[in-house]
């Protein structure tokens, strides 16, 4: 069975794990339900590169050597970073008013939801603690996850405000989910996690840059979404690019047209982009990012992490289509 | 000084420790003072009874023999108490679409916050995690403040998503700040948690009584809000009594002015409250809720956990005004 699957398969099971402590809390069904439709709704539907990078991550440090229970744990953990992702992703759609996420209603705009969609998403938030303290509790380590989970946790907090009083820009963030499987493995020296933090950041520039261009030259059945960066005037790196590179004339066009919500104005921008080709930029772009981070990893210090970790990484991300 | 301006004095510390690590991801200054803002409007401006109370607690149980740093170390605390509190009711305000919050407008109604006020409400709760590592990453107790934040914030979000699934109720709890000050106190036998717990849902029940009595009954000037249960169709303790008290006449009445927005049918409300004296009722209520747990605390084993933690506590609730 591939990873994603074996992944995939484990999520049930953590569902379940949480809706019995609602059950406990003498729950009305109709609650608990509720509880269901969030968790299934907002979970599981996403790319899950976040998480199965736990697992990959853990395997590789171990050479392989990972029991069924490690692996199991390891896949918890993934779990709880993609728990984590979705906590943001249904805020962020509240405060983005976003139509759609992955293909499906925002949670928010689904029947009878609207606001209470807040609160469902603190309940997902406070679920990674649930599960590190009833998978983790007996681990030296229990603590490091959780003061990392609170690290990324207030991290993302920190880079939404930026995004919400400047322009809007959907920051996104890698999260440190690397060090949590180092953190399994028994890795404890600090400079380990630093380097692993210094690459990761290369990385995550580079993601966000990437993920600006797919939202308007992604195919929106592969990313799961329609792109709507320029309508929602975002500072996003293509319009930073064209901004750069335009004439006095694109200048006033986009001035005019960017931000704006209807096809026309859309349609013209996009035509700067093509004049100015800017999808030949991103691949110059991407070639250059791939080779700064190759340089980085085989600056490595393979005394203290293995640089593959960061390798098959990079595989999954570069040149991604959604 | 008073315990309640000592316990100010600290505010301040701790919004600047908060504040340094935003300065430390290099953030506009206008970001810093969003967030300085966010703090200042939303924290200390509260009763501050529960912070109070871990302050309290943790001065009987070591019959005041308390140094300035075991003081400090329970102000924060009793901070951290106020940080969480801060954080849910920033978030209700939206959800219940509130208007004013202890005097003045709520968070999110402020000129230029609207739903940002989600992802500042999430900041708030980081920030206490931020603050238990600061302060008591090196103590033996930790790992339990942690996970007492954890427990109780996930119980409010259950009982949170209950207001909202059914009649809209405002749900108050008391929290276990208590145990924040017991773990301090070196506490660890698990059955002085388990009483201590017994003993605040109790008085937790009557806390949530009383904040409904006041909604309607209290000074606006002391209570510091202008109580709208009657037309926010709130599942009141007093509207319940009312319906089990009502004539098929009274009950006619209320089904039609229950729950509307204009003065008329609130005044025809508070009418049959009166007409039913449901004052006196909850008088009533009070010292019978009263007489009970003073039993409770009475039957309490001193070996375990000292009774005066909570008799000195109840001095604070019951009667109170506001
Ligand atoms: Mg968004
Ligand atoms: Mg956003
Ligand atoms: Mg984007
Ligand atoms: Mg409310
Ligand atoms: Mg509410
Ligand atoms: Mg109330």
């Amino acid at each position: 069975m591939s990873d994603k699957l074996e992944f995939l398969k484990v999520f049930p099971i953590l569902a379940e794990e949480f809706l019995d402590i609602a059950r406990e809390y003498k729950f009305p069904a109709a609650s608990v339900e509720w509880i269901k439709k969030n968790i299934y709704h907002n979970v599981p539907g996403g790319k899950l590169n976040r998480g199965l990078s736990v697992v990959d991550t853990l395997k590789i440090i171990k050479n392989n050597q990972v029991s069924d229970e490690e692996l199991f744990k390891a896949q918890v953990l993934g779990w709880c970073v993609e728990w984590l992702q979705a906590f943001f992703l249904v805020a962020d759609d509240i405060m983005d008013q976003s139509i759609t996420r992955r293909d499906n209603p925002c949670w928010y705009r689904m029947d009878g939801v609207g606001n209470i969609a807040i609160n469902d998403s603190f309940i997902l938030e406070s679920a990674i603690y649930f599960f590190l303290k009833k998978h983790f509790r007996d681990e030296p380590y229990y603590i490091n996850l959780i003061e990392l989970f609170h690290e990324v946790t207030l991290q993302t907090e920190f880079g939404q405000l930026q995004d919400l009083l400047t322009a809007p820009e959907d920051h996104v963030d890698l999260n440190n989910f690397m060090a949590l499987a180092m953190r399994m493995a028994g890795i404890e020296e600090e400079l380990a996690y630093k380097h692993a933090k210094d690459i990761l950041i290369v990385l995550g520039e580079y993601f966000q840059v990437q993920d600006d261009y797919l939202d308007c030259y992604g195919d929106p059945s592969f990313i799961g979404k329609i792109g709507t960066d320029i309508e929602d005037n975002k500072c996003s790196w293509l319009i930073n690019q064209a901004l750069d590179r335009a004439s006095s004339e694109q200048r006033k066009l986009l001035d005019e047209n960017y931000g704006k919500k209807n096809p026309e104005s859309v349609a013209i921008v996009k035509k700067i982009y093509r004049d100015l080709e800017l999808e030949a930029l991103f691949k110059k772009y991407e070639q250059d990012s791939y080779s700064r981070i190759n340089d980085l990893i085989s600056q490595l210090d393979e005394s203290l992490i293995n640089r593959e970790i960061f390798t098959t990484f990079m595989g999954k991300i570069y040149k991604r289509t959604k």
